[in-house]
């Protein structure tokens, strides 16, 4: 299991290139939530994701591996955050990557991970179907799979995120993020539980794809329907046995459940109220703390994880 | 004149409550400008606006002169941001203000201004109309008048923003800043001749109220029609013998006029390629340098000053 010297590692091996976000105040959130919220900004990560940590540290610690030797050709799946990471790391580690993504991923997703000279395949009709071929075409070329969730490097990479949150916040009493796969939920939970084991961690899933509520309703992992949603980053199910099922049901208190509605206010409040663009999977959190499925009265950081959303989705927010 | 020992003076005074904004670097102007291009995100301020700065080194400047005596009534007038800065500073240094603007201003604004619980006077026709009102109030009240502009102390405090970019990038060739009444762009001058004389200062204007390129033009400055533009905040005429002008006659390199459509499409591109909310003038040094009316070759910094804008009128960008 990963502790929180795996994180602070990954932190010193990414940090020179990755951005020590800021850590604004909403005063929007905070009159909700009764007490001072801050928010994280990762949409003005490197890439507008928090991704590029996990795929930096991932490939940092892969090329490193085979310092000398030749280089591994590197593989994964992404709704597309993950794959713009992967993409940006490999054109900085000098490797040679392939992305499977779903056809239908946002353009500002596409183009992004294009303009790194990556082997991109956007033909896959869902996220699942991206895996499926990813591990397949890991399995015939002997390519190394990247997981965006379902890998160590990559879930203590989304750690440094909340190091850096408690390192100058302290105070915090809560810290909530968004959970997809469950990459950055685990390794937030990891830093918290290691640096400070009195505060919450909350993750706030979509509604329209349920992974993590009905698991741990279940008490185990299971498979749900997804529907289509706003929060594509979010949407599909996880690996059978994925090692971020056991942080999550262990190392965290809450998880949450946002309507496609609050998802969809999510973005356009927090561009009204706080004049900051997110996708739908990144106001995840801020969505379930306006939306009062938190509780009140903690000193509260939202991770606002990524702003690859469309001009046009973002209209139709608005 | 003011020189750059003001200017860190202010920092010494503001600093612990104003935030050292992102400086981050912006691929799509990069592209443009071909070299390397950030943006300074005072968006990401204190208020949505750098107008903190200033108003803040003003209030804490008159509240400690002021100290064990009777503490002064503030008045000002403002297109907005500043009125918000105001309304910001009064509110944390115990002082009551006054604040006339014009009736149309931004909601984001006015609303922003009306909850830090100061006397909003939103009656004015035009800019120019605040100011005479705000003046004539400052004579039949004995209030201190606090111009946005035409003030030592809101001068200095804006040129910190200047401060932080040399600091953090003393690489930087050339620094672009939106000017209205010139009070940011006096300031980042004053300070970048001091850090860093071989650096350039550059001013962008709205084409819609051109007072320093038809000033610099006349040699001597000059009343202009000021025509409806998206950029509210740069709207207006300066006082007469304002003290901006010799330091934008003196300081600055060169002063651009940036036309209505390359403001939209600054606002529009701004969040197209780089997810960011500013409002028209915010954006104004960002469109000068997206229309390549700035030289080419620089690395150059561009203050994007701020974001206080109404979600109707950014759809109408959109």
């Amino acid at each position: 299991m990963l502790t929180l010297p795996d994180v602070l590692a990954a932190r010193r091996r990414i940090a020179p290139e990755i951005r020590d976000t800021p850590l604004i105040e909403s005063q929007w959130l905070s009159a909700i939530a009764h007490a001072e919220v801050r928010l994280k900004l990762e949409s003005l990560q490197v890439c507008n994701t928090f991704k590029a940590r996990g795929a930096l540290n991932a490939l940092r610690r892969l090329a490193a591996l085979h310092s000398g030797a030749s280089l591994p050709r590197i593989v994964t799946a992404s709704a597309g955050n993950h794959g713009r990471g992967v993409a940006w790391a490999a054109e900085r580690c000098g490797l040679h990557a392939t992305i499977f993504t779903p056809r239908q991923a946002p353009r500002a997703k596409l183009d992004a991970i294009a303009r790194h000279g990556v082997d991109l395949r956007a033909i896959a009709e869902t996220y699942e179907e991206s895996e499926l071929l990813a591990l397949e075409y890991a399995k015939t070329t002997g390519a190394t799979y990247v997981s965006p969730y379902n890998d160590d490097d990559v879930i203590a990479g989304a750690g440094t995120t909340a190091v850096e949150i408690l390192e100058h916040w302290p105070d915090v009493e809560l810290v909530v993020a968004p959970v997809g796969g469950g990459g950055l939920l685990s390794g937030v939970a990891i830093a918290v539980r290691g640096m400070k084991p009195s505060a919450q961690v909350i993750g706030a899933e979509a509604e329209a794809s349920p992974v993590f509520t009905s698991s741990i309703a279940a008490r185990r992992l299971v498979q749900v329907n997804v529907l289509p949603t706003i929060a594509d980053g979010l949407a599909g199910n996880a690996e059978a046995d994925t090692r971020t099922w056991p942080y999550v049901r262990d190392l965290v208190n809450r998880v949450v459940a946002v309507p496609e509605a609050d998802l969809r206010a999510g973005v356009r409040e927090l561009l009204a109220k706080e004049h900051l663009v997110a996708e739908g999977a990144g106001v995840a959190g801020v969505a379930a703390v306006a939306a009062a499925l938190t509780p009140r009265g903690l000193r509260t950081a939202v991770v606002v994880s990524g702003s690859n959303i469309d001009l046009s989705r973002l209209k139709e927010c608005l």
